[in-house]
């Protein structure tokens, strides 16, 4: 029983701490998770009312080709329905993209750090991997494109990058693809695309008209507030899309994901409102992160990468006490936090919370 | 883009026609789906309530490690935590199994006809496919012995089989377990166990205690009633499930999904209900056919394949016609249907339905 010697030594990945665990193993009654990006303020209120009429068909198999969905968002990006293919998450859309296309042997080059699920993938299909520093916590597009050899079949860029929240602009993004051979796929992970509010943000489906290469990635778990049903999305040229899907699972998404996921995109209020409270979050933690003199990368996501200036696991074990759980421990910034951005009862509790910790290491310091 | 070589001719999978698109097709108002093996009794209350108490928790990422669904089936049969793995549906165990062991050369062993996903997934990791033709439509198991080699890396068993409905029996399959290499993976796939009622039917959960290269893969998609869900497991020596675990996403089954599994696992009337139901329809549709003079294999599922004598698409497209969507196109038997058996009413109507096809076809023939 010899498994592939490519997954052997893969590292699992560690997902944030639950709130329940939390509770549990310190005894806390108040516990507010800030580690995984996720919604505060839930999901709309029609996607709610989805999930309860699915309710009745839970014995049936989903659409196998997510029909309604597909034709909701089709029409919402203005692409047609064989540019899009769904995943369970965005997590999925790159397990088939990597599956589909990396063969042994294969380069594949992404910033560090970024997401881990590009590297798992493609380790597991035994791909080289070309891991680029970010500079400045911004993907490095120069230092990348230098890394591409005739061997090169994907690139990943995470715009916004995750953890550290900086984009890559639609300037140095049309420039970077222009040069980039034609034959090597460039997959823009943009799983935070709908928080950003700056006007040099790449518009990706525009890019996807003109270079046929490149596939964005998209997902119903962050600002749609529908994690727990797995529903993500590419979008490319008909024909890249076409060997995705050839690798696809029949039943990959649930009925419940397609019928939430639709009814969310008919929700343009609910996501406004999460938008405009992500924003004022975001600037209220900057502005709180400046008062302490604390620096903290340019927050494009949901999320703020803060250097704490103290070890990363010395300040998350001391907010974990205090019932706040962050995510830390990131290789190249020993000393940073990636804290979501909450709701704003969420965000005064952090700030408290990060203050004390920051006296009481002073104090003993 | 070159996609990998294994993929390019891939069949594209066709699930069961969509009971709302026949309706619209055909302008049919009453429409009868027979064709996917669902239970027609939907699924546990109990599950619909664990549904309901997820909507407040929709925007939060699933439990990674599935913790109470866990702690629940391996109560329930009796093997640690550890020897169990969760997939959206068996099928993508299935996926993760040949994910993670089969590299590209290795042979992989399966009847024909069998559930078509072993096939798909050992072709997209590159595998030499060795189809071993049903006898009487059961599996021949000393006819695949005998094709194991040194390359051997996974016997797919499918027990019963998807499409006959025809078991392996304890006996036959210990003597077989006994004989194959212990490097060899053997999967018995068991998506339909808990239909069975035959005696001689293999107590799989004690055999991977004997043999450390069984895997077992079940589902909630069938007597569970949870198809909509994405909910499958395997069961196995704890070293064989490490394996296949490092190359889950982290994130592969839904909250949803996850809470009503453990639900229903605990609804053990709902479930002996629909045990009951299902013999009493399945000797029901069996009395049928020999009253029609039609032979069928023995079912042990909750489907029967059945020779028509007629071009099987021809029965299907006449059956369609009045409201019945059963499964046909077999290409070893051009003749048979699948049907699932159904609710007593919906059986009813199908054996009307299939008596007015026959004797429309004696007439014209």
């Amino acid at each position: 029983m010899q498994p592939k010697q490519s997954i052997i030594h893969l590292p699992v990945y560690q997902p944030g701490k639950p709130v329940e665990e939390v509770k549990r193993e310190l005894g806390l009654k108040d516990v507010i998770k800030l580690a995984s990006n996720e919604n505060p303020f839930g999901c709309s209120e029609q996607a709610k009312l989805a999930i309860v009429n699915e309710i009745a068909h839970a014995s049936i198999y989903p659409d196998s080709f997510s029909t309604v969905l597909t034709s909701a968002l089709a029409e919402q990006l203005g692409v047609e329905r064989k540019q899009l293919i769904f995943g369970a998450g965005s997590d999925e859309v790159i397990l088939m993209l990597a599956r589909a296309y990396i063969t042994p042997g294969d380069e594949t080059i992404m910033a560090d750090e970024t997401f881990p699920q590009y590297k798992h993938n493609s380790e597991i299909e035994g791909a080289v991997i070309i891991e680029v520093p970010l500079k400045d916590g911004t993907h490095d597009l120069e230092a990348m494109l230098a890394k591409v050899t005739d061997k090169t079949k994907i690139i990943w860029i995470c715009n916004p990058n995750n953890p550290t929240g900086t984009i890559v602009r639609q300037e140095e993004l049309t420039a970077f693809l222009r040069q980039v051979p034609s034959n090597v796929i460039v997959a823009l992970d943009e799983a935070y695309y709908e928080y950003v509010t700056d006007a040099a943000y790449p518009d990706s489906i525009a890019l996807i008209k003109e270079f046929n290469n490149v596939i964005v990635l998209r997902t119903f778990s962050k600002i749609h507030g529908l994690a727990a049903l797995r529903v993500g999305y590419g979008v490319g040229h008909a024909d890249l899309i076409h060997y995705v899907n050839q690798v696809r699972e029949p039943f990959n998404t649930t009925r419940f994901g397609q019928a939430a996921a639709a009814a969310s995109i008919g929700d343009g209020a609910f996501l406004q409102s999460c938008r405009d409270r992500n924003s004022e979050g975001r600037l209220y933690l900057c502005a709180a992160f400046d008062r302490l003199g604390l620096q903290y990368f340019e927050p494009h996501g949901n999320f703020v990468m803060v250097d704490t200036k103290l070890p990363s696991k010395q300040v998350f074990d001391a907010l974990l006490r205090k019932g706040i759980i962050a995510r830390a421990r990131w290789s190249y910034y020993p000393t940073h936090l990636r804290i979501t951005v909450g709701s704003q009862e969420q965000n005064e509790k952090f700030i408290q919370a990060l203050e004390e910790v920051l006296d009481e290491a002073a104090v003993l310091g």
